[in-house]
C-alpha cells in the first residue's frame, strides 16, 4: 500500500491515523502507519510537551505529526471572559434543565472540566506549536482548516508538510493557495466535523481540484476493502480517526463510552451542532437530541456553543450517564464490533485492502500479480 | 468488468441504469451495461405498453429491466379523491402562494397534470406488471422496496431476478427474507429516496448483510473510478440513475432544466421532502428551499405530498420557472458538465474503470496484467 506520498513520508502504508491518545499514535506509527496526535484537548502546553516527549521514546524513530485547531478567523484580543458574556442565559437553563432531568452531579469543589474551548484558541495553539516544533512532528495538520500563513511558512522552514481537512473542492482549493501540502478530504459519512458531500463524490473531486497535490480521503473508511477504494478514487492515502477509538490503546476514561460505540450500528451517529456549533458528526444520544429539537433553544455558533457545553459534557462524561454519554464518531462505528490493539487494526487493514485488490483485478479480467 | 451477477444477466458490463426515458435503457443495454426502465410515470398501461414495444424494437436483444413503485404498506379501497380530501387547506394555499410569488402560470383549461401520484399506486403499478409481463424483461426492480408476496413470486415464475432498493442493512435483510434476488445498496448521495449512510458505508455493510445474495451500488458513482470503488467494496454491480439525465438520449422537455443540472455542482442538492413526502436528494432550488423553510407549513407525509403538488411541479416545468425548476438527482451531478451520449458516458465509464484498477494495482504493488 505504497504511494508517492507515503513513500516521501517514509511510511510502510498509506494510513494516517488520528487520535487524541499518544500512545495510539505511537502504535500506529510503530504498525507502519502514521500517527497524528490532536492538540485540541491539551490547554497547558507542559501538558504537551510531557506526551509528545513520550511519544517520541515510544514511536521507535517512526514519523508522526501533529493536529492542531485554529479557527480561521483571527480573534484579537477577546478572552474567553469576553466570550462567556457572549452566552444568552435561556441557552445555559437549558444545559442545567437537561442535566438535571437526567440526574448528572456537579463536579467536585475546584475540579476543573476536562474539555476546554480553549483549546480552539488560536493563542493556546499558537503555545502547542511552540513545544511541537521541538519535536521531530513529520506533519502539521489543521482540522478546522489551513493555519495561518505565518505558521505554515514556520513548518516549511522545517521541512514539515502541512495538512488541511476541507469539506468541499472549494475549500480545497482555497487550502492550496494558502500554500498546503496536503489536502484531506473529509467526507459526510466522517466523524467530527464534516460537511454534506459523501467520501465517493468528494474525494476525486477535490483529487481533481486540487491536482497534483495529494489528497487523503477521510470519512467512512474502517476496512481494508474502504481503504482500497479510496485510493481507487486517487487518494494518495487514507485519514481514520473513528477506528481508533475501540483499540486497547485509546484511553475513553469511560468503559461505558467504549460500549457505546462497540454496540452502536452505522445508523446511530448525527451530524449535530450540539458538541461546538458547527456540524459535527457525532453518536446521537439524548444530548445531542435535546439540542436539535426544534422545541429547544437550538445551538449557539462556534465558538459559543462549545464553551457552553464544556462543563456539561465534562461532567457526563465523567459520572458516565450513559443516555446523554457521546463522542464524535463516524458511520464506520458500525463495524468497531470488538476491542482490538492498533496492530490487529492495522493487520486487517492491509489484509482486507490485499483481498480487495484481489477482487476488483477478478473483475477486471486481471491475473493481479 | 465482470462479476458473477453481470454474467448471469448475460451483459458485458456490470453497469446498471436506472432511467424514465426509453430511448436511454435501450441505449444503454446497446452500449453493454443493463438498462433499466422507471415505470412510475406511466399512469395508462398502454402508453407502457407503447415504450416497451419501442423498446423491444430498439434494444437490439439485449437484456433489460424495469423499476416499478410498489408501496410497503397496501392501501386498500382507497381513491385519489379519499387521499386528496386528507390535504389541509393550508398546505394547499402555501402552494397557491409559493407558484404566485414566482409568476407560474396556470396549465391550459383540460391539460392534465404530467406528473401523477397514482403511479404510486399499488394498483396502477399491478397493471404495469400486467403489460410488462408480457415483454422479455429480464429483471424487476423495487424502487421503494420489495414488492408483494405474489409479485415477486410472478417475476420468479418466468425466471426474471427481483432487485429492490435498501437504505440499510436492516431493509436489505428484509428484502432477502421477502424472496428478493438482489439488492440496490442506495447510498446517502444518490439521487431520489434515499437515507443517511454514505455508498462508502453501506455497500460493503449490505453485502455482508446478505452475502451470498448480490449487491449492486447505488449513490455517488458517475465515473469509471467511483465504479471500481464500488465494486472494490463488495458489490456486484453498479446502479446509476443521476448521470443520464444529461445525455442525448434523454428527453427533459426543458432546456433550462438541462442547463441547471449542467451547472449544478455536488453540493447543489438537498435531501428534501418537498417532492413526495419522504427523504429524496434533488436540486436544491426555491422551491425546495420553501417547503425546508421552518417559518413554512412543512411537508406532507407520503402519498399526500406528491398528490399536494403534482400540478404545480408540472407547471413549474413546463414553463420552466427556473428558480424552482429541479428534479431528483444526486451528488455526482457535479461532474455532468456536458451533454454525451449514453455510449460515450458507458465508454468513459469502462475507459475510468481501467484507469482506476492499473492505480489500485500500482498502490498494491502488482503487475495487473
Amino acid at each position: 500500500m505504497q504511494t508517492e506520498l507515503s513513500r516521501k513520508l517514509g511510511v510502510e502504508h498509506a494510513v494516517f491515523g488520528f487520535t487524541p491518545f499518544p500512545a495510539v499514535a505511537a502504535a500506529i506509527s510503530r504498525a507502519g502507519g502514521f500517527g497524528v496526535l490532536g492538540a485540541v484537548r491539551y490547554t497547558v502546553p507542559d501538558d504537551l510537551e510531557r506526551d509528545l516527549d513520550w511519544l517520541d521514546a515510544h514511536a521507535d524513530g517512526r514519523p508522526y505529526g501533529l493536529d492542531v485547531v485554529m479557527p480561521a478567523k483571527k480573534v484579537e484580543g477577546v478572552t474567553e471572559a469576553d466570550v462567556e458574556a457572549m452566552i444568552p442565559e435561556a441557552h445555559r437553563r437549558f444545559v442545567r434543565d437537561t442535566l438535571a432531568a437526567h440526574g448528572v452531579p456537579e463536579l467536585a469543589e475546584g475540579e476543573a472540566s476536562g474539555w476546554r474551548i480553549t483549546g480552539w484558541m488560536e493563542q493556546v495553539a499558537r503555545s502547542q506549536l511552540d513545544v511541537a516544533f521541538d519535536h521531530p512532528i513529520r506533519l502539521l495538520a489543521g482540522a478546522l482548516g489551513a493555519p495561518p500563513a505565518d505558521v505554515v511558512a514556520r513548518a516549511h522552514d522545517r521541512d514539515i508538510p502541512v495538512a488541511a481537512l476541507a469539506g468541499s473542492a472549494r475549500h480545497a482549493v482555497k487550502h492550496r493557495d494558502a500554500g498546503i501540502d496536503i489536502v484531506v478530504a473529509q467526507g459526510y459519512e466522517a466523524g467530527g466535523h464534516t460537511g454534506e458531500i459523501a467520501t465517493m463524490v468528494l474525494t476525486p473531486e477535490i483529487v481533481d481540484a486540487v491536482d497534483p497535490l495529494p489528497v487523503l480521503a477521510a470519512g467512512g473508511i474502517g476496512s481494508g476493502a474502504q481503504v482500497a477504494a479510496a485510493l481507487t478514487l486517487g487518494a494518495q492515502g487514507v485519514w481514520l480517526g473513528s477506528i481508533w477509538l475501540t483499540t486497547t490503546e485509546a484511553d475513553l476514561h469511560s468503559p461505558a463510552l467504549t460500549r457505546k460505540l462497540l454496540a452502536a450500528g452505522s445508523g446511530d451517529t448525527v451530524r449535530s451542532r450540539a458538541l461546538t456549533g458547527k456540524p459535527a458528526r457525532q453518536l446521537r444520544t439524548a444530548w445531542t437530541d435535546a439540542w436539535d429539537d426544534p422545541a429547544g433553544p437550538g445551538t449557539l455558533p462556534m465558538p459559543l456553543q462549545g464553551l457552553l457545553v464544556a462543563e456539561a459534557v465534562s461532567r457526563i462524561q465523567k459520572y458516565e450517564v450513559e443516555p446523554l454519554l457521546g463522542t464524535p464518531v463516524g458511520q464506520i462505528v458500525g463495524r468497531m464490533t470488538a476491542e482490538r490493539s492498533v496492530q490487529a487494526v492495522v493487520d486487517d487493514l492491509t489484509r482486507g485492502f490485499e483481498q480487495a485488490v484481489d477482487r476488483i483485478n477478478r473483475i477486471a479480467g486481471r491475473s493481479g500479480r
